[in-house]
Formats: C-alpha cells, structure tokens, sequence
C-alpha cells in the first residue's frame, strides 16, 4: 500500500476543493422575482456575499497549505488516504454551512458548526504532515521542520483560529467569523521565503 | 486500443468522485425559513446527516479501492473502460439513493436501491480487477493474488456487504445502512501492509 | 502555439464530461413529499430514468471516443482548443436537453434539440481527429487512416446516428431517442482489436 | 515555496472553470409546467440562452488564455498561487452574474457586475503573466515579450474589453454584453503563430 502515488490523491482532492469553492456562489440568491430591483435584491443578500467571501477565502488558504504538504510528500500510505477523506469530509460539508452563516449569522451554533468544520480540516492537514515527518514519507528536499512550539503552532494554526473563532462566537458572532480572514492575511508571512 | 493510459481513466473517475461526494451535501435542508431556530432545523435534518455520512465513508471506501486496483494498472482495454463506465453509473445515482434513505429510511425498497447500487459499483471494481489479472494488464510489481478463496472474498467484499444489507433491509433499514460502516472499519486491516 | 500541452486539455474536458454525466441525476425527482409512497414516486419518473440511462450512455460513448483521439494526440494548436471548446458546449448543455426529453419526450423538437446537440458533439470530435491528421498533429504510432469511405463513416457515425435520430423525431420519439444505444452497443466492434 | 508544481495549480483551475462552465447551464428553466408547450418555453428562454452562450465564450476565452500563460510557467510561487486564487474567485461569481444578465439584462448594473467580475479575472491572468515575467519564472523557450504599447495591450485586452462593456452599459445593455463575443473573435488572430 506504500506505492500509493501522490497525484492521484491531489486530483481528487483538488476536485473535492473546486466543487466545494464554486458551489458556494449557489447559495447568493439568483433574480427570480423580475418585479424587484437589481439594487435591493443585491442590499439584501449582503450578509450571503459576506459569508460566501469569508468561506471562499477560508478554503483558498486551506487549498495552498494542502498543495504545500503534498508538493513534498515521497508517496502516501493507508493513514493519509484517510486523514485526507476525513479533510474532504470537512471540505464538502463547507457550502452547508456557509449557508448556515450567511443567514443564521447572529446565532452562536452556525458559527460554531462553520468553524468548527474549517477547524477539524486543518487539523486533518496537520496530522497528514505530522504523520508524513515521522514515518519518512517526505522528500529529501524537504523543508526541515523548525524544531520546537513555532513549528508546531505554525502546522496547527488554522486549528487555532477555529477554537478562537469558536470562543467568539459566543460574544460576537461577526468577530467571530473575521477571525478567518486573519489566517488568510498571515499566509505570505508564513511562506516567505 | 491497448495503448489507452491510466492517467485518464483515472483522472475522469476522480471527477466523477469528487462531484458525487460533494453533491451529498446539497441534500442537506438549507435554512430557508428564517423564523425557525438552528437547532430545531438540524434536529429535523439527523436522517439526512446519518445518510450523507453512510453515503460519505461508502463513496470514500469504494475511491479507496479503486486508487489500489488503478495503481497496479499498466494499461487498459477496452473491457476496463466499459466496465469502469458501469462503475460511474452507479456512484453518480448515490446522491439521489443517499436522499431517499434520507427521506425514506424507513422503507426497504429505499435501502434496497441505495445497497444494490453501491453493491454493483464494488462489483464492477472487482471484475476490472479480475479482468486485469487474467489479461496481463498489471504491473509487474503488483501485489500477487493470494490463491484460493479469502482472495476472492476480499475482491467482492463490497458486493457480500450489499447482499447482506439488502437481506436486512426486510428486517431492520436502521442496520441495513449501518452495514456499510462495517465495510469502512475494516478498510485499514485488508491493506495492513 | 503549437507548444500547447494534451494533459490540460484532457483534464479541462474529463472535468467538464464528469460534472455533466453527474448532475443529469439531479433531474430524478428528489422525494420531497413524505405522504407519497417510493414505489408511486419511481413510477413516476420512469420517463426521466430512461432518459438519464440514455444520455449516460451517450455522454460515456463521447467520452470514450475523445479519450481515443486524444491519446494518439502528440500537441495541440488554437484549431483543435476551438474545437475542443465547442464539443464542451454541447457537453455542457446535454443536462439541460436530457430534461427535456425526461418531461417532454413526446414532442419532436425536445427529442431534435437533444439528438441536434449530440451530433454537433461528434462532429466536433470528427473534426478535432481530421485536423489532427491534416497537420500531422498525431503520434507517430498512431492507428493508420484506413483510406476510403469506411473511416470516414466510422469517425461520422455519431453525427449519423445524430441525423437518423432527427429524423426519427417525427416519425417515433421513443425509437429516435433508442437509436443512441445503437451507438453504445456498436462500440466495442469499432475499437476490436 | 519555489517548488510548487505547475501542474497542480492547472488541475485545480481546470476543475473550477469546469464547474463554472457547466454550472451555467442550471440557469436554463427546467420543464416543470408540463401544461405548457416546449416552444413557448424555449421562446421565453431566449434571454437566458443568450447569457448562457455569451457567458461561456467568454470563460472559454478565458480558460484558453490562461492555458497559454500556464504552459510558459516554469514554476510557481506565492505571488503567483494568490493571483489565482483572486482569478478563481471571479471565475466561480460567473454563474451568478450571468443568470443576473439573463434575468435583468436590461439593467445597467447587471451588466456591470458581469463585466466587471470578467474585467479583474483577466486582470488577475495579465498580472500572473507580468510577475511571472519579472521574476524569471517562465520557461526559457517561453515566447518573447514584444516591447511597448503593443505587447500590454494584448495582455491587457480582457480588461479593456470589461471597461468599454461598463462604459456601453449606461448606454445600451445588449451592445455591452455583445462586447465579450470581440474578444473571443479576436482571439485566433492573437495566437496567429
């Protein structure tokens, strides 16, 4: 099960990746009531292009850091091909929930569910480079893990912003959904070099 | 026609793969009804959650395999491309037998077409393998077939698994899905080494 | 131009092939009213089953058929991405042309509307295959041009089987829209060796 | 962050135009009114047709640019991953903005959204070119930049296009709209060699 190649793992999740980030525009309201102006329609579905914005964003920054682990991945085993159905699981169920913000969006649970969601993904990526590190599975010209807390809050980062974004969400459920959009700003940062 | 590469027949499986298991999650009720809370519309919905799930690790147990039986391909024929064009029939009805043990999980014939269909897909990924062995169509470094029958059984597991849920759809639909968790549970110890 | 590589072509058209043969389910009616029996619900939509049925093997018969072209393909040239753009057009819209055969199955112009955008497919395909050979776009192990009229038929016999269903429409919808399977089934005889 | 192959970041956009191109069929009214004639329907369609079809040329238009670039890359960085990204969330919009010209395409806003969304994703391609240019990305038999005026022009034109469809939309929606069909026109005279 070791000769398992790494490009058909990234096909079918980048497949997953793509139906996931254009079904999300599904959830804007399409102009079936031609008695309405464009204008007001447009004014009322601002909290589901706020949310379809942030989800986007959310699952781009995702997509680069898995296309980073895998780009140095030698080949995969029997435990990465399901960390990585657990991280697609967490990927498909995003336009559900992102529709759950985009009109819940004042309620506490949506944003739980939301970034609970985007949180177990990271965490799936995570544990797909960890495990690739300690059973060898990475190329030889691989970046070498920094050892100690910075490498580690680094990989479980987009974790870390769920539990934030979790937190929040029992104070101020708009915060609590930005928070997201911290993770995409910190991005370049983090791959500088 | 021997000349057909693998590449493709696995990039167009892949696609149809990644469409079918996020297309599950649109079975899944978007609030559209802004008078009722959050909660009460995901407690309606737990059918639809348990059925999106089954539906999920089958889908992803069934990729899994067809990543290990593709893996060993040298070349395809035209018997592999037919069948592997059965294959897709079946999983691209999931979505729509996934909603009907959804909204009618507790009737037989719903488990039945939901069983028989994922039943035929294993079927038909058991003779592309099949099909290959005796055609000389594998790699050379492919894992050799262990004689006798626990071979065979390993190779139509997933069909055994849908002839035992559709026996149990007559008795009890509840465990007659649940069945196929079974097949997922058991993934990790057929690819052991 | 003539630098462009066959691997995105393949991948851009298997991905839109993929997404049009999976959403022709999301048109079998989704059981939405939980007083109707299944059994009431499938008979029902038996018109809208044989007519996913047929266009699966229709989409599946192009696919094929694309796959053998393209695999003999040594580069592409803007001629053969025009081409490939407008077979994709008439992939696209098979979705939307199959429900119309589903629910209106028996007036000529639905069944014309289909058969028209099929046939436009394979000419598209034809054309992709003659101007691959005009310009020695072709590997140099590519299947020899049987001379005379016997290739030409065998390149053509989609959009002939386009304008024999067309035909038809007036006299037979159900017969007119039969004839596709014809195709399927002559398939293997074509690709024999 | 060198490292990053190509080939990924042409799977995944290749997955999302495809998504996109096909998705815009969905606008098309699905016979659900058995009572009323197909060619009523198809006539009251005609607006939606004509979106539909002015909106996939210009995302093939689109599609094929951006193949061309991403043939000539010889890696990427994140510079480059984040334009994508910003190219593939106006990819994804696409949908929604041409069902808004379908349905009130008499509205000047309309159109501006749509051109506008179509405007910045050629502009995210022309600024993936020029970094690509400017950091020695390309590959060493990549065609040469023309100098002058000329060379940012053809880059350009996608976005000039938009900004005289903006222009057009406060004079005459249909003009506006009809501008897109130039640029696909054009296109096979840019790419004459």
């Amino acid at each position: 099960m070791k000769t398992f190649d790494v490009g058909r793992l990234a096909a079918f999740t980048d497949g997953v990746f793509a139906i996931a980030i254009t079904l999300l525009v599904l959830d804007l309201d399409l102009p079936d009531v031609s008695g309405k102006a464009i204008g007001e329609l447009i004014q009322a579905d601002l909290p589901k292009f706020y949310s379809w914005l942030i989800s986007f964003l959310a699952l781009g920054t995702l997509w680069l850091h898995h296309h980073y682990i895998v780009a140095h991945l030698r080949c995969t085993d029997i435990t990465i091909l399901l960390l990585n159905l657990a991280l697609l699981l967490f990927i498909s169920v995003t336009p559900w929930t992102t529709s759950l913000i985009g009109a819940y969006g004042d309620q506490s649970i949506a944003v739980v569910l939301f970034s609970g969601c985007l949180g177990l993904a990271w965490l799936s990526i995570a544990l797909i480079g960890l495990h690739a590190r300690e059973h060898g599975l990475l190329l030889a010209d691989a970046p070498k893990p920094e050892p100690g807390l910075m490498a580690t809050l680094v990989t479980l980062r987009g974790t870390l912003i769920a539990v934030l974004s979790i937190g929040f969400a029992y104070v101020d459920t708009t915060w609590a959904v930005l928070v997201w959009v911290l993770l995409f700003v910190m991005h370049p940062f983090v791959y500088r070099n």
